[in-house]
């Protein structure tokens, strides 16, 4: 199936200050060429928006959503109840306890709501788009051909290291 | 001011099980006759019901909500961005995680809606129930003497303890 | 599209003790409906057929892998390691340190490889499942169907909860 | 009823050093404009001046205390002994574990005293202030007012928030 | 120096459930016949009984002081902060944090109030009452003679153990 | 009893570095006037000068021995299984882990062979220091005198704590 | 070379409780015959016996030691300190900490003396002895037979699975 | 035996950057003559090239191979799943968790394929190497020199510390 020209992925966040880590996520879909969008919508001073956002994702077009929060980390769980949609759950390092609260509240979801939750920080942005991808490489054969194409170029690049006792 | 007849205190908690760590903050309101209600409510499972229980919460005439859940525990911050109420948290011990899991996705809420957290567990929902009151005892004298004689007495109980070498 | 009748989920464990946790996603996608094969495969104790498996997954038709795991849990990571399909690990409860240990070793993989994981244990298994057909729902509308049914039963069973208050 | 001139909030902490932490509480409660006092009281270096504090509280007008402290963090707890006003605790981080201690100290009280917890630092500060004006606008309409106005300006901030790729 | 015949070491414990662990300090303390006195004091329900206790020890002839408690456990904390005598605290084993939070809220006391902490539960008890001897030791050769014959017994106890293949 | 001017402390430390943080110990003990003495003795590189300084330690007329170890930090406990003074250990702050392993290693010893733990880090060093002479004075009035001055500087100090609101 | 007949692996423990652990290292030392012996060692309570039998392992003829022990478990690492030959530390898992303080007791061994860490409880004490075997088999031929066949037996084992879905 | 010129040792690092930690592995294989070699080999980006290397370790007359890697670091596991040789692993401190992770994913390995674990980081790479040399002492005398000259050494320099209390 052709790859459509709307978005496919939506990027959420719960703060501005979140785009740090999330970024990352942004440039892998970019570099993939995978049409995408971003916002910035907070489950806890937003939540009517989140909700708004969460049940028009589907009938807009998008068919993977990611959500990057901190803390008591509800944005990608809110989001799921919400939506059928796969949501992919980034959990942002949070200044104090380092994310790991961040992680327990994302990854920790009950029975019948799930949340695919990636490493915390910027390795799980990154591979909140690469799992993203893998899922549209399913039906789009334009995402699969980037996606393997990605891999092997990082696979290269690892087999191209130098012996790591000579300078850099 | 008289002490109202409708629900002052809004129990809710995410799942049928969590009733039994629930019932003992249900068992103080009892005890210390504060007009209270207890309700299900999902955040993952029935988003839209809590939306609605939280906003027409404080219409409705409570003054306190009350929110038990386990895992990743997004009742309670869910309830706290959609009212202005206070609202207190009961991290439900998890099978797992010891409900440690629970504290973090309750406790550390982002700055802008708080939700007042108490200990993991049966302490946390007498806990709940108490510091309900003594925040109705600011406005009700009923539930301030209420208060009072539930503190004196529990005092007393430890002066009367006897020593502990001694048989039970 | 049409749904396939060749599995399209693939659900591997790293060994048969991990079943009694894993059998929790197999009986959502019966549930659900949705074609799927079952297999032990150790990372350590097999590693060549742990490659073989999940280098020829693609081929074979599968579309989802879901991989649980316990204690150092390597069965969902080497997996991505060798297939770009979309990998789900669920962290199976250890009896020492309660699946901290295998929530951990699948969830913080490096950017570049990524594992969507799920909560520890029984949850975190039928919720793998429950994510699977949602990545199947973007392409077979049988799946799309069946997992809105799922979670309007699964609503509409919290809407009829009674009041906890009264006996079982 | 009206908004009385005396201090109704009490905030105290531990030590000098927590001031750069429970400042943020301050400064809430000053932009809410409700009466408030700061004091600091050593649960361990004054425990005298600490219960004289406590017991004294609500004679002398206050309806809600907050509570700074770190590491073995008893403030809140010995607090919470004396006075039946409704007590907030806010774990200050500290240089080691982060606060982990500090919110384990104050959020595990046992059944019978409560102290209604908040997040680690900062964010736990801000809330502790937002909480206690929630606790007065049950009684105050100013309070609520203000508390509204705040709550608004908060969401309206991160609606007109601009998309995060663009430059800052 | 005589060994006098009043308490020289207090016992004390936040609630009479703790006895079970904190029995084994009396066993040792008896067992090495060591004058002491045991109570229930409750830091949070009876503060004043706390304080009192704590300021009188001294004057009542009291060396040492043995504080067990669980959760949030401020007995040994505050005891220590009313009382230059030493001051030695046991974590008693909570139920749901296991006694790592009472562990943190006993150990991670600030500079100039020190509490001398042992091990979590029935390990911890038994030193507790080791250590007071041991401190007792330095004054009176009675109490240093009976610590040395437990250690050589204990000793000896090791040395005579049988290979653990052969059967109980 | 008079004060001897032979070392009454043995303050012992694993390793040099270690001293950035033991050195808090040694200045309180001069600070109070009580004779000790200042060595690196490590468990795992000079362990047979543990055993002999161990051995020796009440001979040569110490009466606590203040041992402070990072990481797998085995120096207080192997002390005490070699003495029967009272050992107090300090959890160094180790890079990695925060000193929540040297903490660990200190304070779960064994039933039979006491570690009075403290605080990790220089809040440790301090009171082990204020520990050990609250040990001393119950024998040497000198001691106690100064305990009892340094008690009182340190709570007038918190008393004359001006408003944090002022300028430092 | 020849399998002397002598013990070449030492397998120690701190208590005789750490033998329902450790028994699934003899286990495997005798199902691969391997020379080995069985001493209750403690570090704590016999702490001289430890030193004689760390310093005369390696002229007795051992060439590995394995050491399992619990809590603050110095076992391990005091036997490094007291010898060349490679020493592997199994910790035991503790009632209350789950082991995680043994763990860290273990592995956190200063640079300098090592101790080869395995997992915590029954899969380490198979592991230790297995790491042992690989040890000696790069001396000994028949050691490494023995290992050969016990991995390709264990490799088999999981290949003739059957499909989990069957009955027991 | 006679030292081989051939690299007895292998030292393996998921990436580049992991070289700042396990630089001091070398370093101590260099500075004790231990014939070694270096390669960037990750679990995966490189899964093939991590099996090639392993299968065909002994065969190239390896002996020990030492792993480091960082965060769900698979890499010491997965080269033991492929090798009988020992192989060490140095969990590498990861930006966030602190190496926690790391250090769980590598200890905790199923029962039937070991990997001697050492501490986090930089004290656990000079360990590794020193391990490694341990175990080829049993066969290359020149080793067992090497080993025991460094352990005195180092023994010597604790020894020759001059009293800390001295400036720098």
């Amino acid at each position: 199936m052709e790859l459509p020209r709307h978005p496919l992925v939506g990027l959420i966040m719960g703060s501005r200050s979140d785009w740090e880590t999330m970024q990352h996520a942004a440039q892998v879909l970019e570099q993939l060429q995978v049409p995408h969008e971003v916002r910035v919508v907070s489950a806890h001073r937003t939540p009517d928006l989140l909700f708004e956002y969460a049940e028009q994702a589907e009938a807009r077009g998008l068919e993977v959503i990611i959500a990057g929060a901190g803390g008591a980390a509800h944005l990608p769980g809110m989001t799921a109840a919400k939506t059928r949609l796969p949501v992919l759950g980034v959990p942002v390092e949070s200044r104090i306890l380092k994310g790991l609260d961040s992680l327990l509240s994302i990854v920790q979801m009950p029975a019948g709501v799930p949340v695919g939750t990636l490493a915390i920080g910027r390795a799980g942005a990154i591979n909140a788009a690469l799992l993203a991808v893998s899922i549209l490489a399913n039906k789009y054969p334009r995402c699969k051909e980037a996606l393997e194409r990605f891999r092997k170029t990082q696979m290269e690049a690892v087999l191209a290291e130098p012996d790591p006792r000579t300078a850099r």
